[in-house]
């Protein structure tokens, strides 16, 4: 990917893929395969391996790099593969990065180390040094409530006048802090603004940003992929169709239980359930107790039937 | 205002009008009346007094129940009148309320009461209580930062039920949240969802909302009644030359200082310039300091251009 | 009281009363005598009413004044009164002040206003301001879980130096924070320092702070009583003995229920099972239900039968 | 380290042992026996290294490594040594306890995965598998500022019944949870319970706890050791002569800067003014600017002489 043209490029469904995992923790390298198919055939423009929804504050390295290895070669280009590189320590970041760029990934992404509190000062440094010694163009992302920190819009102003800075993923659900983020897009129309929560996938592609980093395009890729261009053709009627079913898949699939592991095994019981991949999830995690996954799925067939009538 | 019809009428720009302060603490008689009639020429669809912009939980009783008779007197019906009733103590919201309905007041307003933190049930039970006994149909407000207190969607849900109840304000600022309200209108159309950050008003409309509580149209009531039109209309080309000023106004003249006043005192000083009342605000806030009155006012200037060119 | 001579006053258990009310919300006048005689029966060195424990924010302005009369009247100067005056209204809580002087009470109490938040700047003019007019001894009161703003130890420091400011309660929990203040005492032996939370009276008083304000003292003052002078004397035997059946009261008296109102509760529901009060409490709390009230009893006899052996 | 005898060891100063640092990022070698010897001649009783004031998530896998090698072999058994394998993946954890037991180490210390929010079956669960799994006693480490998760002092009673579980050390600086910790003790007296924050030693030690991890003693090991055995001998004197130092040590040496860095810098920069190694702190982290520093050793200079006057 040449930085130069990533407006082409950085737009539309980003799936934050979640890494299929066996019983034993060892990644579930067959299911991992069907999971990219079934995205790529769902039409999805990215896929962002190694988030949070990919779980990778739990991984050891070796399954990081093993995941990288088989993400990269499976895509084969079809569409553009970023590489989450989170991480407390600077030195373990950037090896994740030279490990993406071997294998041909596109971009790296990075949110704030997580561990200390850090002011603006703190992490504008942190990200230029990072994007200096990045071999992959970088993008930021904005999770305060995982990592306490948030990057202000005016740390990510300047931030983006990197060279080797592309984008923005913003996670934090702030209304407000988006439209600030937008704001950016009016002096560089080529930076990529992101939407992480996908309620807000709708209005935020109306209001201007570039796309979406949907969790629940693991399980139905294409549905995201109808809001996102119903959104960009401002084809209010389709929009007023799947918003409910993006609002359902939000309380159904992800909020059956109070555990924080709710959203993760909604997504990895519905696949499983698919028949695309394993459903385990990473220590410390637990799993959602057999009730919640069976209401999961209960949920799951009622919104599967509805999707069909669209 | 009858409750059955209010879906008629709870839309558009409900100002969320300063209080103006003489410099010893008594209400600026003169100053309000200047501000209600600013507004009213403005074209604003409802003004709401004793909010969080309001300071009322900084105003003493008699400056509440001075403030509601000028106001209901001056309006004189040409808009509704809304008035907040939040206070910690059931009792006191009440006696407000029926102030309120006295002086022909249409609705109040309640946050959650602030001191204690409540769950849910605590939450339900009180709202239930306070709109059997208010005297005027009631109007919910989510305000986290301030109350500490989230009124949670599902408990918005069942709230909306009650007959006196007739919608919700909400200034969490959290898209994910606003979006799970705006489900609640495919339920109950007639309940009103309005939007506290001026800087969402317009997605949040293209969203479905009906429109929003906006503190910046205390200087400028004409301008936020235009966007909310343009939202409605979904007149794209207008959204795109009105929201860089909306985001100009939040950045310049409410941010002109890191102090929790910053937002109210950019309001007061630029009402004060434009000769409407008195700038004063109430323990134990204190004001910004010389140098940021005087960046307010010079980018309040740049503003007032900018808008003649629209 | 003398403001010169508080060093000799304001010094041991001083009980933050609960306020008996009534099934229908207004004051249990009888409830409130016999828990005074109660009270004053145990020993303690003095009494504050119309703090959290008194659920202040959740009463109407007649109840606190009815409140501040019977209290000062039943006790006829056996111990000193302090009177809450918290409220985000400047004049309100001045109002309040001048009732208790006019009652006969010896000092105010003053958390910090709880509805915008506040820097040190705010807050340090706002209590000047408020101790420039109160008419009583002016002590602060350091609560950030309920009012969002700490007060800082330099500011407390700065605080300490105005002559009507007299002393602070620590409802923190922070024991470092805690430290802080006590360093104060270095350079104004008189400015009195109590801990708030009970669990850390003992260690606390060993380490030179000045007395608690120890909600459980309503239920067992005498306990209270002798396990401060027990830290005082450095008697560790016999905090050894008490500090176990301290921390019993806070888990299975205080902790039966998950709700914000257990700790309440437990206070009430136990002076009203020992005869003493009835046990209803204001909204926006809600009791927790009869499974906790029938635990809550089960744990306080244990706990009664446990302090006769001491 | 044999865990049934633990009692009789894992009490007194164990130092949170920085990671000295040269400019590039690597390991101060020659810093890091200096600073061991340092440590060993103040009479410490124990080292904790890979700790956050080792800034172990800032650094990569092969300088833990070095830190563990040189640690084990320059204090040859003079004392104990803890490592810290605080990690958000349970693997990479397991790992560096197997370096840790490798080259004999006593202990190691882990703090609640800090990615992903959890509640207290998630971290029960978690320390149960990493007990299960560590090849060395388990030290529990409590640090919600950090980490965002709390161990429950429920949580912890359950865990202190694995037998390779024997202590824990607190940072909340929470006198009421340190409290409910201590109650632990009267069950499993030989379960080692330190505090962290320096300023709470004096009165945890009075309170019945072992010992503490004072980030202080890197810098006046022998002061921390000699505060240790006042509060444990119960010499008043002794306390009151040391306790207003270590508030001084605390608000004039870690205090001097607003930055998160500050604390680290005030160690480091004093023990770089002393000799003993390298300044350099890892990113994210950034220095304080060179005023903070030249304050830090004025006041230190100030300290040293005071400490010679005890």
């Amino acid at each position: 990917m040449n930085p130069e043209n990533t407006s082409d490029k950085l737009e539309g469904i980003i799936v934050p893929m979640v890494t299929p995992l066996l019983s034993n923790g060892e990644l579930d390298r067959k299911g991992t395969e069907r999971l990219i198919r079934h995205l790529t055939h769902g039409g999805v423009h990215g896929i962002f391996i190694l988030g949070t929804t990919g779980e990778a504050s739990s991984l050891k390295p070796a399954i990081k790099k093993e995941l990288i290895e088989i993400t990269c070669k499976e895509t084969q280009g079809q569409h553009l593969i970023l590489v989450g590189i989170t991480h407390t320590a600077l030195d373990v970041s950037l090896k994740i990065a030279k490990t993406a760029k071997e294998n041909g990934a596109d971009a790296v992404v990075a949110a704030p180390p997580y561990y200390f509190s850090l002011d603006q000062e703190d992490l504008f440094k942190y990200y230029i040094k990072l994007a200096d010694l990045s071999p992959l163009p970088l993008f930021l992302y904005n999770f305060p409530v995982m990592t306490k920190n948030t990057l202000e819009p005016e740390t990510v102003h300047k931030l983006s006048q990197h060279p080797n800075i592309i984008g923005i993923k913003d996670s934090s659900g702030n209304g407000v802090y988006f439209q600030k983020l937008l704001a950016l897009k009016k002096v560089k129309p080529e930076f990529s603004v992101l939407i992480g929560p996908e309620e807000m996938l709708a209005q935020s592609v109306l209001s201007g940003c570039d796309g979406g980093v949907s969790g629940g395009a693991n399980i139905f890729p294409n549905l995201y992929v109808r809001l996102f261009e119903a959104a960009k053709n401002r084809d209010f009627e389709m929009i007023s169709k799947i918003q409910p079913l993006i609002l359902e898949i939000s309380k159904n699939i992800y909020g059956c239980s109070p555990k924080t592991s709710s959203y993760l095994c909604g997504v990895k019981e519905s696949l499983y359930y698919l028949g695309i991949c394993e459903p385990h999830i990473a220590p410390p995690l637990q799993s959602v107790n057999a009730q919640a996954k069976e209401t999961i799925i209960q949920n799951l067939e009622k919104i599967i039937f509805k999707i069909k009538t669209i």
